[in-house]
């Protein structure tokens, strides 16, 4: 799963679907839907133009059945059907002739009039491949692991980082100051929240100049820059005028949040940007808590990388959302694992929220790297000795994880991990 | 519903909440999430600071309770709640300060990091109001309804429209046949496929310039030119250049799949058209199908009639979807209200899915109005006596609707209407 094979010239996508009739002939109407579609043969349309323009499907695995529909509005015309409403894994392929290799297109062929199909009583889409052709379209990541641990001054482990907070309420002046702190503290990565851009009550150059006046004056006493993502959301004019901002000022990152930006903004900002993009993704709740409807993250992550996103957020293991662990780990892989086998497409997976030393052991042991960002908020700045304590902390912790120690162990020669495993419970 | 009421300066966005806890608390969590939004009092931190950006409880209003939680992870650790899973509308508000006259942040902002909230089993994005500053920032669309039908010649009734099918599989020389019939049928608009845009089967501009070949030869015969939507969906440079195309070949409408192009896109888009904008939905499903996630057209159609949208798809009476009638003449209404109290911003819905001469009545009654694109695909094509009568048909449909007239009446001067009876149950 995540990993992108090359169908030639065709775009495939998986599908979890959940179906009032029968699974076959609900895909066969997907497949119609999003290739000839309409109800009524129509003048001019032959057995030849439909063969060389049709949706295929590629797989069928039949899952179990539900008693009750998933979602509303599926055939309620109908008596509840005696085998229940049945579930499918469906495999659909389309030719890439009629889509183009197109990121906004290929979006209107796979996720498009589909899930208010009256056939469906649930429908997920959970991975998307796409021929080569995409990879000639779009160079994904430009910075991507690599790139981002050369511009942070981190050659091993995961780069530990934190999130400005309040959210929204300070000015350049107290942003600036917090920062400050976090830079003596030793910190890596700094980002700003996603409802901080550009408001009256915190201007984005204003903030800008005064975080990286705090930033340069740690870099030139330790060597190493902290990388501070700075969110510049906005209209595409904004967005530039931003990105040429930070790169004046020394910073090394950007942010955008994606289900704002949407994907032909972020598109152009990924070709625009001289900096690594730090993808957020606020708003991802809406496309995917319901189980049986929208997208699965391993499909959806898939648009916004090609686009050109550097790093993507995951939520993080017991975290303070709904979001299960499991699925937490199958997003990091997917980020972790290549698009196109011919290039290095990785990027980095964002863990936050709610993050502290307890998670470092399980979140490295389920991916088997540190090749990534891992946010703490209240898990630095709430340890007992202070901020640098906090990351001290989280550094040892990981350590202990990658060296396969208990954290009580390490603590014995940590005073600042002693201190933080009787703090965060 | 659907109107924007100047909020001064704050935004307000109203949510329909499902919560296993107090819904009180639930919607101060959501407020705090928000806006200073972490789980440990950070240094610098002031009531000051805080009161000066929170968001704000507006209004409450408990609803009903439900046995079961609509959505899975909501406080999964915990007991059922006695009081079962409460139901509210919630409406919450954030100083403009914050956010700045911004659309992409606005996003961030009413519909960020809310859904996945352990403590909501259910939420749904119902409306947003903005300040007037948003008016200023963003122009709204620029043809509306009197633009479109000054374009189309019509001056009167509604837009009578179709959609090319096949979707895909006709080649420039075969659709422009398939124009051709149509405009000679007396069809007013006409619309590409949402999953035929720029395709190695039927390029985009060999498109254009084969079908505004045969537009504008019927328009030197009839003096109307028939509207067509070129769908240029595509990265920002393509739309760009395929938008000059149409407009150089004499073109005076395109079309965009919102879900694919995204927000700043459409906001770019919105900015650089000097054509009305045919805004198509598909995708919508996975944004609203369940009851309990997501986005209500109303608070959705907003953010891109504001970035320039002049037609939003609005699907149509007794759908081939899962869609209920009264969701669709909401969204309907929508679009006919009034954005900005000081400005003329009202959008063509359009209607369509299985649209034939018997949705004609139902949705001039529930709209009283002809304001809107009425596309039908098998409802003028596959009319028994050519596409001619189809249009007529149609066009005598509504009239009868208009006049209050039963369609068996109107039928005895009609020989296509009566044709069209015996034809769609």
């Amino acid at each position: 799963m995540g990993a992108a094979v090359d169908t030639g010239e065709r775009v495939e996508a998986d599908y979890w679907l959940e179906t009032p009739g029968d699974p076959r002939r609900t895909a066969e109407a997907m497949a119609g839907e999003q290739s000839s579609g309409t109800f009524i043969a129509v003048p001019g349309e032959t057995p030849e133009l439909t063969a060389r323009a049709a949706a295929r499907i590629e797989r069928l695995e039949l899952l179990d059945a539900a008693e009750c529909p998933a979602l509303p509005g599926a055939r309620p015309d109908m008596p509840t059907p005696q085998e229940g409403y049945r579930r499918a894994h469906v495999t659909l392929s389309w030719p890439i002739g009629t889509i183009g290799a197109s990121l906004p297109n290929l979006v209107a062929t796979v996720a498009g009039n589909l899930f208010e199909l009256r056939q469906v009583s649930g429908l997920k889409l959970m991975d998307i491949r796409m021929p080569r052709a995409f990879a000639q379209a779009y160079a994904g990541p430009r910075f991507g692991i690599a790139g981002t641990r050369r511009l942070a001054g981190v050659a091993s482990g995961p780069l530990i980082g934190t999130i400005i907070k309040p959210s929204v309420g300070f000015g350049p002046q107290e942003t600036a100051a917090l920062v400050d702190t976090l830079c003596r503290a030793g910190i890596d990565f700094i980002k700003d929240d996603e409802l901080q851009s550009d408001g009256a009550l915190c201007p984005f150059e204003a903030r800008v100049d005064a975080v990286m006046r705090v930033v340069e004056a740690q870099a030139d006493r330790s060597g190493r820059k902290t990388m501070v993502a700075f969110n510049l959301t906005g209209d595409l004019d904004q967005m530039k005028r931003r990105h040429d901002h930070v790169l004046k000022a020394g910073g090394t990152c950007v942010m955008a949040s994606l289900n704002s930006v949407g994907l032909v903004g972020m598109i152009e900002l990924g070709r625009f940007s001289q900096l690594p993009i730090h993808a957020h993704r606020n708003g991802w709740g809406y496309l995917s808590r319901s189980l049986a409807l929208g997208w699965d993250y391993t499909a959806w992550h898939k648009l916004w990388r090609l686009a050109g996103a550097d790093h993507m957020h995951v939520n993080g293991l017991a975290n303070k959302f709904s979001e299960p662990d499991d699925s937490i780990i199958a997003s990091a892989k997917a980020c972790l694992a290549p698009l196109f086998p011919h290039r290095a497409d990785a990027i980095m997976p964002v863990f936050s929220s709610g993050q502290t030393i307890r998670q470092a052991e399980g979140t490295f042991r389920a991916l088997g790297t540190t090749d990534l960002i891992f946010a703490a908020g209240g898990g630095i700045l709430a340890h007992p000795d202070g901020p640098a304590a906090g990351v001290t902390a989280l550094r040892d912790a990981w350590a202990a994880a990658v060296e396969g120690i208990p954290l009580a162990d390490k603590a014995l020669a940590s005073p600042a991990l002693a201190a933080a495993l009787g703090h965060y419970a």
